[in-house]
């Protein structure tokens, strides 16, 4: 048995057959790489997606790093049903006009025809608060702090793997507060907890600000965003938090006894991340090979891949394996994946590469003798010899360069297409290629016109904007503060 | 601010409020267990309930624990659709039969009427092996071995908060093999993975064994089980597996090339455990005065209530909690809940003991004086002063106690409620009691007579029945080995 190359596969052929190029069809690009990386697959079911393990572990880590942060600002999990009466979902009229158009409806079941319809929860702010209402009786009671991890159905007229499907998963956080300060300083918080995380683990730099009128979350007073670039110059909606005030407290009663004995409404937010981040890690990162991800939400950063050439060598470098395998576990908490399968060395390299994991080592038998492994990292080109009594802090260190690396691209990438825009013209012109950061007079008809003409919308009013005087690059009528606009996913 | 009482308040008379006694009437003790420790609540949904967090809690104690020990075994996690074509379901015959009565539609979405109906998956065979037939095309591929956590509805006639709702929370497992040999090893394992996680984290004594025909599961060639008992003498089924041979495969064109070139279907398995385990952990270990929780699944095993009669002496007793804490959680891998909220100390004790935490730690300035601390343990009356330098071997030792004192005591109550019956007239009474292991003939006929006449069932044919020479208990038929009967939850 060997499973070692004789000659290296030409690489560059076998990628450009399986996988787009980003700058020929980006569409199709985010496609081959979902499917050369074994992310997920379509399902029989209209716009939905089969989340793939592969796919699914990125989705594990996602959830146990943001997770263990919700809970560290006293977030509590709970759960709450699916299917909601239909008449909940029309009591907020904002609420409801938002999602109507978007809902499965169950009318039969157990034989029968409902008396009721239920709606399959597009988001479950109606029977949540329903619930809050039952639960809260004092300010002894508030802050009520949930979060739920749950599947979502939004009937889309077009879908696309990841980032728009008819079923996605997500997380909703939902709490409830004496006074509309607490709650908005609460979903400022929870921004905060999405913008480090996607920062620090998916190695993707956010803007972080406010929603325009026009673009925040149906029923909500006001909606915080964090928007990030992806390689093609749109922009992805990363993460959500919504003040919605006393909104949906007034609708469902939620109330609350002060100190004094005096009767409140309660203030509310809510705030989600989705399976979408995973479609945004794609585009973020990866290349014309496939996959690129960050060592902090990868799987298994590390991947070992054996060679050999007969039994005797596989027992040995086998092991040898396993031992930096173990050690790499027990010293770093590094999960490492190794490559036992009888296959050549240029088909496994070229499967790992698709699979984006951020360190491969390769150890053969010459490799052994001289107590050295080879050692590629997935954001350059080349490999190295790395000698073994260093090979941890080796590791350690270019796990710590590649997510830095990763992050630092990204942004430069971001800073280099955030354009300014003299005139609308101007603005046309650089919309198609990245960010455009212009004025805008706050009218809600500018924003329209300039959607319709250009498929561009104000992402958000950034958070640390600063007040200058200038002329709506509509209109131009006075502005006091530009904004950021791109077409988005 | 004080909050030590002057007076211990009167507990058994306060747990009588609110706790009917499981010998006045079970159904409602198991109800007022849950709404006491905070575990549930109903929805506006019929037969829907909401999972409070306290309860949440327990479930993902649960699933941290099974998933980890399902992956040891290379299984990945993986998510399918929620929603099932309707077309999917009917294909094979008696999995339809079994679930079509249960079954949730989804006619309109959208604002449209479908075309095909689309089901809320009551499992997920029929999706998945459909995916299973599009990715496995060669015995390289196999085993496949997935598993999903999810919801699920099953529209039943009479529910009951955590053991038989509408919508569930659960894990299916899903296999694909190349031989019914390994398929049934897989069905096997996947039961002993259950089974030491009943005893081991649940306290939980359970039957393994193979059901009946009557019993098996809609679809499956054989279905394995294991059974606990309630303290009702009645029998929860805890987790199933099955082995579903060829039945899926042929209808979804599950095939594969195996080593010769040969196409053949594969042969596949499902296993299961959902949020009905923690029913059944209600039921098998609380009593009168409220839930009663293992140290290996508690959400907390230890709550420390410290107590104070003035500003200083809080801020002294807080600090030793504070300090107990760190150690359990860092020493010990414990974790703890302090209560620091201005209550009697009575109205804290009351709470965790209807709670269910194993064990309550009060430290008050005398005993800071002292350097002790009081100690209580959910499962014993009473509480005894423990020395500081000492605590932490001791809270060790007595959380093992607890768990073993559970297991056993569980196992003490199932010997004590598992009959023989020498005649039918005997089983009509014996099985009113508890569980009856008599001889049966095989035959369903008289399975299903015993059923109408007694509303007890065959529970499992146990893996380690011995073969004797008997009578069947209700034809008189000759029966080669007895089998457990029990009504059933």
């Amino acid at each position: 048995m060997s499973n070692k190359s004789q000659k290296a596969p030409n690489v560059k052929t076998e990628h450009a057959k399986t996988i787009t190029p980003r700058n020929k069809d980006f569409s199709a690009w985010f496609l081959d790489v979902i499917a050369a990386a074994d992310l997920a697959d379509y399902a029989p079911v209209k716009g939905c997606m089969v989340i793939k393990p592969y796919g699914y572990a990125i989705w594990e880590n996602i959830q146990k790093v943001l997770d263990a942060k919700f809970k560290e600002t006293g977030v509590q999990n709970a759960y709450f049903p699916l299917l909601i009466p239909q008449s909940y979902l029309q009591r907020e009229a904002n609420h409801f006009k938002g999602f109507a158009p978007e809902i499965a409806v169950v009318t039969e079941a157990g034989g029968k025809k409902l008396e009721e319809p239920y709606v399959i929860r597009p988001t479950s702010e109606t029977i949540i608060y329903a619930m809050f209402a039952k639960w809260v009786h004092s300010y002894r009671d508030l802050p009520l702090l949930i979060n739920q991890w749950a599947n979502i159905i939004r009937w889309e007229m077009r879908t696309r793997l990841f980032l728009r499907t008819t079923e996605f998963l997500w997380q909703e956080g939902h709490t409830a507060h004496t006074t509309e300060k607490e709650a908005d300083d609460r979903a400022l918080m929870m921004l905060k907890v999405y913008k480090n995380f996607a920062q620090d683990f998916l190695a993707m730099p956010v803007f972080a600000g406010t929603k325009s009128e026009t673009e925040k979350f149906a029923g909500a007073v006001r909606t915080y965003c964090i928007e990030a670039m992806m390689q093609d110059g749109k922009a992805l909606q990363v993460g959500t938090s919504h003040l919605l005030g006393q909104n949906f407290a007034k609708v469902f009663d939620l109330k609350f006894l002060d100190k004094e004995g005096k009767i409140f409404f309660a203030y509310n937010t809510c705030w989600g991340v989705s399976t979408r981040l995973i479609g945004g890690l794609i585009m973020a990162h990866s290349d014309d090979k496939g996959l690129v991800l960050p060592p902090n939400i990868a799987p298994f950063p590390v991947v070992i891949l054996p060679i050999w050439t007969n039994d005797e060598e596989k027992a040995t470098v086998l092991a040898e394996a396993k031992k930096i395998a173990v050690q790499l576990k027990t010293k770093l908490d590094i999960q490492v994946k190794i490559d036992e399968r009888d296959e050549r060395l240029g088909v496994k390299i070229y499967e790992w590469e698709k699979k984006g994991v951020p360190v491969r080592v390769e150890i053969g038998p010459k490799d052994l003798a001289k107590q050295t492994v080879m050692l590629a990292r997935r954001d350059e080109d080349g490999k190295k010899a790395v000698e073994n009594n260093v090979l941890m802090e080796y590791i350690k260190k270019i796990l710590g360069e590649i997510q830095a690396n990763l992050y630092n691209r990204a942004l430069r990438f971001r800073d280099e297409h955030v354009f300014k825009a003299a005139s609308y013209k101007e603005f046309q012109e650089k919309i198609e290629n990245g960010f455009v950061n212009a004025f805008w007079c706050g009218q809600a008809e500018c924003e329209i016109k300039i959607k319709e003409e250009t498929k561009a919308t104000v992402r958000c009013l950034l958070f640390d904007a600063k007040k200058e005087s200038g002329r709506c690059i509509l209109c131009g009528k006075p502005a006091e503060k530009k904004v950021i606009f791109a077409k988005a996913y």
